[in-house]
């Protein structure tokens, strides 16, 4: 039950309302490797530069994590970026970014990739994602799909290519409007799924998430939080938490969705306390069965009173 | 088990992006006396004018609300509201507000309404609500205040008298925010819980409503709609339900309280459907189960499959 993640591995710059960090070790499929190792072997594709330091892929191979399909280019530069949340810690400005090994990442599946049964592309160029699901000579049995509102604005023609190919869409709430023109979320996951996912998860930050599949919704809460220090890849960390849980359990029901819904849920919540993915790196078993069950608490009511 | 409920009888003139309403009947009160005559019998106090419909009471009568202490004062007119919904449902303008009999409601607790165990205090001045929690010999069991921004801006004093002296407050996160000074919900509860109530629920209305006691949270969602038709009266009806069902259940603890909230959610859901009570006017026992229902199917999910 292999499960193959591809997404970017970066630096980052970020200023929230509580500080500012140096930079540090980010990008979509860090923070998805990061949570999805906690729950079953990873093989990650991925590019960084000569700067990336090595001993980040050292103990990510530690953790379980491939990194045969990491393309190192020593005389390149890492992917950057920079960025400043807002009070509200919604809406944030980018600063800079500076793609570098980005700009012309071709990324390669290697044979011993090819048993993929579980493919996570997390954040990237759309071109890039459908030419990694094109490469398997034996799809996928499922593959999961994060993308963002800046390949909506930049190449609508190619993300409407790689969201065909697809079972399950994450987008964010202002996403789904976006891309379905549609401003009910309900209307928006029934026009996404006309473009080829039968699963929609439409993430919500601190107002939860919601899956959509077949004319049915589940609604898995986020856990309210007195602080969020840094929201830095908490839909990466909620990917992982997802696909992680689904690639431990190899069970790719709509029941067992809900279930890794909440676990991408309770990783988040956890993302979000600590700058990068400082907070992920020192997690336990015992921390993310503890964080679960304090989801399964905070939906849980007697409905038998009702 | 007898529930006093306090609030604002009125017509409202409303208009949504969906339509325009006539002069329709509305008023706080009269959602929670609609939503709750679901559940238990109703003690209904508020006032009107000559103007307004005697078969509406009549109505109100036939399904369990005692209306002895609705004042109708023959030569003045009903309180009026007309409002205009932007786009996002989430934010409108008032257009109107005419007083006209709530501009001297002192309200009298008839020697009847003494029994009451349960005491549902509408959005309404806070003299007003206050007058009417000191007017009862034998305190009530459980006192829930629905209050709004409008008062902390115009009477906070009065405001702060009356929060201390109820056991529930219902308000809605942006109000939270603002009676707390705390942008995270969890420190408004916090913060809300040292003026004096021990339970403290926050609506987000599309985002579902969080209820705080002692250090717990319960997060229950909101259903996903495919339209809303118009919100006016949904907080009304919410707290409608969660009274209405801890009466019917004479159950004020926490676990209860979760059911209440679910309940309160289901009922609120129904309401924005249509324009004003329309939508509460048809609904049956079935129609409720089957909402109730719904609200189980979209939070419930195996725990032990995580």
């Amino acid at each position: 039950m292999s499960l193959v993640v591809c997404g970017s591995m970066a630096f980052d710059a970020i200023e929230t309302p509580f500080g500012k960090s140096d930079k540090i070790i980010g990008g979509a499929g860090t923070y998805i490797a990061w949570c999805a190792s906690n729950f079953t072997p990873v093989k990650q594709i991925s590019v960084v530069g000569g700067d990336f330091p090595k001993d980040e892929l050292q103990t990510l191979e530690a953790r379980g994590v491939n990194v045969e399909a990491v393309e190192i280019k020593e005389d390149e530069k890492t992917f950057f970026w920079a960025g400043k949340y807002h009070l509200d810690m919604n809406t944030r400005d980018t600063l800079d970014t500076q793609l570098n090994v980005l700009a012309n990442f071709n990324p390669v599946v290697p044979d011993s990739y090819q048993d993929c049964k579980y493919l996570m592309l997390g954040n990237l160029v759309p071109a890039v994602q459908l030419s990694v699901i094109k490469q398997f000579k034996k799809r996928p049995e499922l593959i999961v799909l994060d993308t963002m509102n800046f390949w909506m604005e930049t190449c609508m023609d190619d993300l409407e290519k790689v969201i065909a190919e697809v079972d399950v869409l994450m987008v964010n709430d202002s996403e789904a409007r976006q891309l379905s023109g549609q401003f009910s979320l309900v209307k928006a996951a029934q026009s996404i799924h006309r473009m080829g996912p039968k699963y929609v998860i439409i993430k919500k930050g601190e107002h939860g998430a919601l899956l959509f599949h077949d004319g049915k919704v589940f609604y898995a809460p986020a856990l309210p939080l007195e602080e969020v220090f840094d929201p830095t890849g908490a839909g990466d960390t909620f990917a992982g938490g997802f696909i992680g849980h689904i690639a431990k359990t190899g069970d790719i029901s709509f029941e067992n969705m809900k279930t890794a819904v909440i676990i991408g849920s309770a990783m988040a919540s956890y993302c979000v306390e600590k700058f990068g993915t400082a907070r992920l790196r020192e997690l336990t078993e015992k921390d993310i069965e503890a964080r679960i069950n304090e989801f399964v608490g905070l939906v849980s009511f007697d409905s038998e009173l009702a």
